[in-house]
């Protein structure tokens, strides 16, 4: 699986405590992790929570991820943001039991989670645990077990309510904030990973053109 | 205010727990709280979590509810449904401090709390303590205050985000499957406090004929 | 290790949860768990939590157990109660990251968890992690290991300070309430646990006569 | 009611947010509160966790204070540390919950709480709530209150149990290690705040003289 991860800048200075943690728990499970940044809080792409919401949404319907890994002070932002774009299930994360049940009940595509609230001493632990219980094993299995079938349903409900209510990503490209969208995609890395990953090719396009306007 | 509350059918055993702590904070604050059901699990009208992220779409976009305070056994399902609406900006409170943090960063309009995870003895006291700290004082002030500019400025670009990847709600009704709307809207005491509260007549004609459908 | 398992009357509907959650996880990793009881509400030996601090009391210095793991509803009248014996030294445990660092930083001997306060759905999955943290691997090694020495340093002069404070065990078994004494070693299995495995004389000799008397 | 507040070293640099919430709280509901230090990390005299406790007992055994809040990085050695003193009954608390339960259905003169697992953003809220659950109103009257009585009697049968397990503390007093001792009465505003309040002669005199030794 490809693995997104998306810092915004007001806890950019635990970019690599995050990073760490994920690569740790996600590359020996097989799992590619893509750091799409912020790296430093003096990164010159600066990603507000907002932008980190719109970056999840390219990377998750262009396929450039499986998975966004992302979040922010108290993760409720980048949450809304994420959940605003077509196609985004994202769960906010508090602690490995969260992870677990989010993993086998709502099977999403991204979390948020506080990297500021509650984020205090051996925080570290919390979010390798967090990982592994989303990162180790299969998802979508259920919990308990014997609901998988109505919870598995009641998934595919969801995202049809989800389709009926977004417009489709290249859309919402179009209609955004031109100058919003361009910040969300100027990180350092963003080249490398997008379009070497990115399999919609309208998408990659228009992000390509905006990108060199 | 008007708060509308509405649980879904694996937690709907308690509903009065729920019902009783948000009365017991929010009346006395003076606003009114207008329970959607489901009242008890053999309510004949049930709702799922995708139902309940539909029926907050309805009361909010309409006006019928100023806020909506929903739920399921983790949350996450009921928060998933109700971000995937036009306007709604549902947190998912787990404790007062997110609540606190939710209410002055975020400002939404709409929360998830888990009824069933953590919700152990003494949760009702917890559940208490979340609604004060929304719904006593004003939303929206920043925290810390000084950052309250920036905080709102990034309010307004989200809703911006969201407003572009959203249909209207009045295309979402008419979109959506029309028996998974009907039965969100088929609670006993739906007529009673949505006609008489709904400010959008275009929504308000189109729930009625579906009603009546 | 001889892990026992206390459980006290408000909880002991949760036994066999609990005790499953508990062997799922430390037999594999070689250990073996003693239930002393409550097994079921209906036990004619029923335990109070101040009875559950005595009798980790009791096992601990007589090293019939290497750990006792208990609770209550909140977790924390266990827990004052176990502190409150010689050489017992009883964490309060709430999640993973907790039990992760009572193990490498205090290693004490024993752990409370609350059963009823926040115990709700999914909460077995929260005890295995738990245990997990504490059972698999070395205790006592620090977090971080930089600071490994000045842990263990503190660690020995806590012990010399609760020395200095408690009277010894055998002495505070002939002082207590007897009656108390005699309830806190009714329990059913009690006496095929504690017997094969106490290596103090002493408080074997007299917890079998406090028995037959 | 006069609190004592008592930082150890590893967390003195948060001493001012402690002191400020709890004073923030404590001081309009009309209760006293006493900084017994650290102040800075910086201080000449440093406090391990070890003496947090110590000084715990020795305040609240002397009734130069009729309540102590303490901590250290997880709470939990300072919570070992003081429940291992004669007459202290010292709570870990993480929530509001925790601390309201525990007012109510322990009723205990000392809490604990983490200063730094946890610690994040707008923790200094949670401190606020956290004390206002202990010290607004009276504590004792169980919860829920129809098990009032139980709750009163068991805390009873605990304080029996734990006076039969520990010396006075006069006598312990006498057998620490009187290094120890001596560094956990040296903070500097010790003098001013003990000798003004402290109730216990015997106490007061030993105190007096290791601090002249």
């Amino acid at each position: 699986m490809k693995i997104a991860l998306i810092i915004e800048n007001s806890q950019a200075a635990k970019s690599s405590i995050v990073h760490d943690a994920l690569r740790a728990v996600a590359e020996p499970l097989g799992h590619q992790v893509h750091h799409y940044g912020m790296y430093t809080p003096e990164d010159k792409a600066s990603l507000t929570y907002v932008m980190n919401g719109l970056l999840a949404g390219i990377l998750l319907n262009s396929k450039a991820a499986d998975f966004v890994v992302t979040g922010c002070g108290t993760g409720m932002g980048t949450m809304l943001a994420a959940n605003s774009m077509p196609g985004v299930f994202c769960g906010l994360i508090i602690d490995p039991t969260d992870a677990f049940l989010f993993g086998q009940i709502n099977d999403g595509n991204a979390i948020a989670m506080p990297y500021a609230k509650g984020f205090g001493w051996a925080a570290e632990l919390n979010l390798q645990d967090c990982y592994r219980k989303l990162f180790d094993g299969e998802r979508g299995l259920g919990y308990p077990k014997e609901r998988a079938q109505i919870m598995a349903k009641n998934r595919g409900i969801l995202k049809e309510l989800k389709a009926a209510s977004c417009h489709d990503m290249l859309t919402v490209l179009k209609s955004v904030d031109q100058e919003l969208l361009k910040s969300a995609i100027a990180g350092e890395r963003f080249e490398e990973f997008f379009f070497a990953n990115a399999q919609d090719n309208a998408i990659a396009d228009y992000v390509r053109r905006v990108r060199a306007s």
